[in-house]
């Protein structure tokens, strides 16, 4: 019988073992899709507790924990201290088991504070205050925990409109890890509400200096903004979308709808499509241009509940999956791009597994020689497939339908400093399945230095490496 | 070699022997959801043969046959003896080999009838007699054999103008099983035949005593009957869907549409659509306010083959798995009800496997600390699903994307006194996953009484005794 | 640790390789469904190279090529040799470990050539100059290869105004394997381009000897096509398309519609979706009055890249899998034909996986004891799904959901002459599959040889000799 979270946790054949702890367990990490607060790593912000680190925001542990029973109240309700809310959480993660976060969380305890010893109410009050303690040291503070998970970069998620003040000051530190900003212009497209938009176009013509009369100049201002994110080292777009958009439309109509929009006019579902396919394309040529690459988050279907929603406001743990029709939009937005030259590496992540093969067969149809292997890449397993199913499940489909040797791997989404182990955990899933193929006789054993060197390291850091060049 | 259907049957590891043996099979059985004739309890019927009790009304194994290239006349014709039918089933049961059909068909004959044999046309005489024998002792009468699978409630599937007669026998014979209805009012929501429609509602209004005249009057004697079911035992109520319904709609919009439709005027597809929300909501509110669970089947596309739809009639195996997009709908539909705070506990099970994951991720935004945990259940697998690659594919989403340890657990579903060992073959499947979870070190060995008492046995009977508290 | 590509390749357990090697392994190919060029086997066409055998019209390698980075001139260019595209696929082999490239590739080379070493840059210059040489025997031509592999019949996928001359030549040859013309009349149907349909009608007039004024003379005509065609052994039809069709419509729209079209005037969807219902429904009944199986390939989105169709033409690797929404259509269509008792034997292949379950209990609705067992078949895993995980999931739904037993298996979809070893691919994962559940308990040891003689080689080679009566 296995040990549970040992050295040799997820590893289930020896060859696994030995890709794991050979070819990727040393390397450093690029971490090049996050949520993290920047400005805690500009102030290397110190966490009071483990409650606030561990619990503050964490919304996959909220929904958890109402799925347990929990009262609001130990969840995000202002009357209760850190440790009643760490108490409930304590109680909630032997229930938890075969969830992620019952692996995340052991990972994690031993990871950056060193403790063997399940969480459970039992154990609660000795964990707590141990970690608590540690959180006051220099070695886990924001930075200390980068440094101590060895990161290499990490890259914000960040609107156009933001002054990366707090990028800009890391870089200026010397700070070792590369924090760079993500280019996320999702307001810059919701048109939904024209109040909220109007407003956001007026902020952005005086965050970039350009007078905004019309659509041409929407594009004008963004440009300078993309410019200067680019001189603050970001190489990333990033868009959340439900569905991908490819209307056709003409200068003429965007400026019509512009104008309307601005002017304070709902629109029609068909202007709003047309709108955003414009944008998207804009965007995409922004990025094509910088040589960047463009990210695509999409199928989520978000702020389900809305008496919450009207309580604790967005990403609280309300959304889920949904279940669009995307192929052809999908295939036409891409081949907009590739037509006219202007498609640049691209990354798609799909929320619903149902997706996967339909994704991973996209790629192909767009794959060429002009940026090196992997021009179109099929992300890693995203949100609630961030986990060992959903991501061997995408590393299946990838590797039957495309390349697995040419994946840039993973990344964490998260907001927390304490989320690294999840590359671990990724590499961890990646060497057991290929160390399974080879033990099978699916891959051959004499290969084992080229799988190694080649694909798992590859895979777990150096394939990032080459394709962003941050 | 393992053996087949021993008594460690599907059971890969020995942690998984010992979560079966020592927390799961000797619990008795809560089967909450059963389409079991309620005239049979009560008169406590004795099946003339093996053929009576295990091939009537069976359209798994007459669709088996049907692919097997069995003449319609051996499966459901009205020329053929019960002998000479049940010689096709037997010529086709080593056909069946990897459908579950064969797992059920051997579980059910051992534990029924301690027939260890495999059934194939040179033991089917043998059996045949043994079994038809055995099913004039009382001990496998229907009572009987409910009290030799250790069956501790059953919860039938009721149309709300039925009288629940037998339910009231079989509980003033002082019979052990309790035997409850479910509320299940899919025909008055049948808008879409008016006259068959307007019989519905005056038959409705004749059982409940109150005049109808209009849509509250419609409201007022379900409310009755409601309230009826509920005096009887009922704690459940039942939707057989397509798709969820969630439009938008105005009392005097559903006061139209119902005097349309009952005055014999076809009503259009937008006119169902909101009649039918109306419905659900209403009855989502009558439920909630009794403290029931309500439960949504959704998904099936029924009767696809009209020349035997024609001849045979509804139920009798020409049904399929649907493709409907339903994420958006279903969220607003939990909204609609969450919103004024009548969300009751719910249970969704969907047909087509696709939509597991985003069913499993549906429930925690409706998630709350009202009822205790697990207030939203993710529907064990349902008809089709019904067997180890569909239970393993609901556990494993279940799982991974909430908490499998407030899993409601198992039901039949089924028409059949033989039915019970699916429970067994269930929690077998579910000890199997999570001992080899813990085998290869994905949980921890050390928890393992906890897992036994606290998730193994709770999923096979605890959550359930639980969380419908009959 | 398991070998590589031995005798013992796949197969997991030692009742795995016995059922491979004593039940399948030696039995000869039925490979019902192919694109091979019929003018290569008429002419026993012998290959210059292994390029031009192997990388030649081969879009699956073509896209691991462009996946891996490689420069379009590479891969379908005019001004490389063929050895520098055999260099840039030896480079990129490697690359494609767990796609089925990887094992396709080195199966290919072991069973046609003896090649057993494995191809990378190192090995290119031997292994291609070996094969080629090789290329150059009697045993390595078109006709060569056939016998080589054992195959017994071929199934080409042809126009209905097709001259089958070289299907004509090989039976008068007296070759050993039949060759065999599909009915393949996707171009009859094409009203999208009323100017190309135009010229399809009156070549089908030509060809036909119909004169052509009416749909009832295209029906005709195709008629005395599809009697020619039955002349030549032709005993399938094959449908490429992206949805099913099942509209209302009358002999006077259908009339109408065909008229507008011939006339030169392009039609809406909706008469597009009517006239290719009519078409699709005139097609079945032919199937079916000759008792022919007709075959569906649904769900591929074609084309996506419309600047490499510009550059290269449809088929050359930028297809990939769409997401239709098809249940109900699906379902209407093969009611339409047996609810007129003209649905004849029938194989439906779905290209998204999540699909499955849906088709495979599609299959059930229209089943009957007409033509046998397994009437209705899930085809077997096409084009994208054509490997060890897709096949693994067609066969364990249909297994779940349907009869494995009754299954017709595999066919090559290819136009080469070194893809039979795909025969052997899927029997190895059939065998492993069978003999993995012997070896757990899930079908009992004592059956083995029943399994052997009646599930195993009957679904290698048996059930496709019975269904299909060549």
């Amino acid at each position: 019988m296995k040990q549970f979270n040992d050295e040799n946790f997820l590893l289930q054949t020896p060859t696994a073992e030995r890709l794991y702890h050979d070819y990727a367990e040393h390397l450093p990490i690029i971490d090049y899709h996050c949520h993290l607060i920047p400005e805690y790593v500009a102030s290397d912000h110190k966490f009071e507790n483990l409650s606030k680190i561990w619990l503050e925001g964490d919304h996959y542990k909220w929904r958890a924990m109402r799925t347990n029973g929990v009262d609001e109240r130990y969840i995000t309700g202002k009357d209760t201290t850190d440790w009643e809310k760490f108490e409930k959480w304590a109680e909630t993660v032997p229930y938890t088991m075969r969830n992620p976060l019952y692996h995340w969380t052991h990972l994690e305890l031993k990871t950056a504070f060193g403790v063997d010893r399940l969480l459970n109410p039992s154990t609660a009050k000795e964990i707590y205050e141990k970690c608590s303690a540690m959180l006051q040291e220099p070695s886990h503070s924001a930075r200390g925990l980068m440094l101590h998970y060895n990161v290499e970069t990490v890259c914000t998620t960040d609107d156009p409109v933001d002054t990366l003040e707090y990028h800009l000051k890391v870089k200026n530190d010397g700070f070792k890890v590369k924090m760079l900003p993500t280019w996320r212009p999702d307001k810059a497209m919701a048109v939904e509400d024209p109040v909220a938009y109007r407003k956001y176009i007026d902020l952005l013509s005086s965050v970039s200096g350009v007078a905004i009369n019309n659509f041409a100049d929407v594009i004008a201002a963004l440009q300078v903004r993309h410019d200067f994110f680019e001189s603050v080292g970001c190489r990333l777009s990033d868009h959340g979308i439900e569905e991908f958009y490819a209307d056709d439309y003409t200068p003429e109509e965007i400026e019509t709808i512009f104008k309307k929009v601005y002017g304070g006019t709902e629109l029609t579902q068909a202007e709003i499509s047309k709108f955003k396919t414009a944008m998207m394309i804009e965007f995409a040529i922004m990025d094509h241009d910088s040589g960047w690459t463009q990210q695509f988050h999409y199928g989520a279907i978000r702020n389900n509940n809305s008496r919450m929603m009207t309580q604790l406001g967005p990403d609280t743990g309300f959304d889920s999956i949904g279940d669009f029709t995307v192929a052809k939009k999908m295939s036409r937005f891409l081949d907009m791009l590739a037509s006219r030259d202007k498609l640049t590496k691209t990354i798609i992540y799909n929320l619903n597994p149902r997706d996967n093969e339909l994704v991973a067969t996209m790629l192909g149809n767009f794959q060429d020689g002009r940026y090196g292997a992997g021009k179109i890449q099929f992300g890693s397993g995203w949100w609630f497939l961030d986990q060992k199913d959903g991501m061997e499940k995408q590393m299946n489909a990838l590797s039957v339908l495309g390349l697995l040797s040419r994946f840039v791997g993973m990344l964490t989404d998260s907001r927390s400093f304490l989320s690294y182990p999840r590359h671990e955990y990724f590499r961890r899933t990646l060497c057991n399945l290929v160390g399974n193929d080879i033990e099978n006789g699916l891959l051959p054993a004499s290969e084992i230095d080229f799988i190694g060197r080649e694909i798992i390291s590859k895979i777990a850091y150096g394939n990032a490496k080459e394709y962003f060049k941050f």
